[in-house]
């Protein structure tokens, strides 16, 4: 399981405006994924961090338990996109075909692929019940976010998911073109750390896909930049996660709390 | 053809924090679509301006190529969830159901639905040479928009797509909690409108699907407030859009001109 053999394809490159101006731009690059053999769904992702993004996207999707249920992951480049090759476990590959949905999008988003509305919002189990972060520590999480959002800081137009520890202190970065992608690598590469305690945090707003990323994952803790939706409340006060908005320069924001006080 | 009937889903509403502070934050709400009585997407989208965002939807997914192969158009209230139920022109059943994909998703991104990578960039005629819109025209563009943005205003976490005549004066603006879905009702507006001439201004990021959406609507000249990505300019160059960003306090950007100078 390895990306680096994707070094021709950079998170970002220059471009030329009209005027003769050179600015650096996302690269935005089809990701194919097969699963056994198969073609399950295409989307469009910031070329970097694709393992962990296989491993959040295939988790968030319901597919896979754990990272050991994927048996090989293969990367290769053809043209301009990319394709992952994935080999499932047995005990994954069947209730996956049972479920199978024509799944593509941009944005990973959960929902893609549903045709009837029954099958829009899944019923899950809640999570089990955890604290609140210390509101001290989330006071100074703005502060650290530049630092790590470093291919946003030369090309804009990207998205980031960060994880934080208790303390409040940022360990890990995800950048992609796509918001859910972001949280998806975080995932990825959160559930490949053993899952140490901390709390997720998105640059993006917050819709009702977020949430179900968190809760399908066993996170307890999610801190949105900008405002959820009356959806994701919803959802979240349902599945007893801990959704914190934290707006500029004001006093954090908590939306649902998993533990009622 | 009205979505009057829609008023108990309102754009957005007031939540209370645990705190007891009360916020108003933007409603995102499933929106199943039917043609011709088969389920064919599900979408979470902001509740209104629904009529301008069916008929955009289906032009820029291919579907339909003119609002009159809407033979009938009826929205629905179902729980917190939204019915529009299209019953298409027969010129439009037959090609929909050869290439009827499974699409759903947050976002109308135009992707929903793909397994395979040779369908994830579609092969389009490219746009007719067009002027690039006067500079001094984008100049004013920025500063109008927070009198178009009221829903942003209330509740922010809402992308808007703007529509500005060849002078640079707004006209329209459409806001949605899915960037995908603010352009499609934007879109759908002009369309109803008789397509005046004029550029689209969008506040999100521009990723391919923009591009597609403008090429499929014969739409001239795209306008973003963030950065586009590289797959999006290579594709605004080979379709002859005209594609410009427009940075804060810094002189417009043309990534890409219909008419080479």
């Amino acid at each position: 399981m390895d990306d680096a053999t994707l070094d021709n394809l950079a998170p970002s490159q220059a471009v030329r405006t009209q005027a003769g101006t050179e600015h650096t731009l996302a690269n935005e690059v089809p990701l194919a994924i097969t699963l056994n053999g198969l073609n399950h769904a295409v989307m469009m992702v910031s070329p970097y961090q694709l393992e962990a993004f296989i491993i959040g996207f295939l988790l968030t999707e319901g597919i896979i338990l754990h990272h050991r249920d994927i048996h090989d992951l293969e990367f290769i480049s053809q043209q301009n996109a990319i394709i992952a090759n994935v080999t499932l476990a047995n005990r994954c590959h069947q209730p996956w075909q049972e479920q199978r949905r024509n799944l593509a999008g941009r944005t990973g988003c959960g929902l893609c692929g549903i045709e009837s509305l029954e099958a829009a919002i899944p019923n899950l189990p809640p999570l089990p019940a955890s604290e609140l972060p210390n509101i001290d520590a989330l006071m100074g999480l703005r502060a650290q976010l530049p630092a790590w959002q470093k291919l946003n800081r030369d090309c804009g137009a990207l998205h980031a998911a960060f994880f934080a520890n208790m303390q409040g202190k940022i360990q890990h970065a995800s950048e992609d073109v796509g918001r859910h992608n972001a949280l998806d690598k975080l995932l990825g590469w959160h559930h490949r750390q053993s899952n140490p305690p901390g709390m997720m945090l998105v640059t993006s707003r917050c819709s009702i896909e977020l949430i179900l990323k968190m809760v399908r994952t066993y996170n307890p803790t999610l801190i949105t930049l900008s405002a959820p939706t009356v959806l994701a409340v919803e959802q979240a006060r349902h599945y007893q996660l801990n959704l914190i908005h934290l707006p500029y320069q004001q006093q954090p924001r908590v939306y649902a709390a998993s533990i009622q006080v």
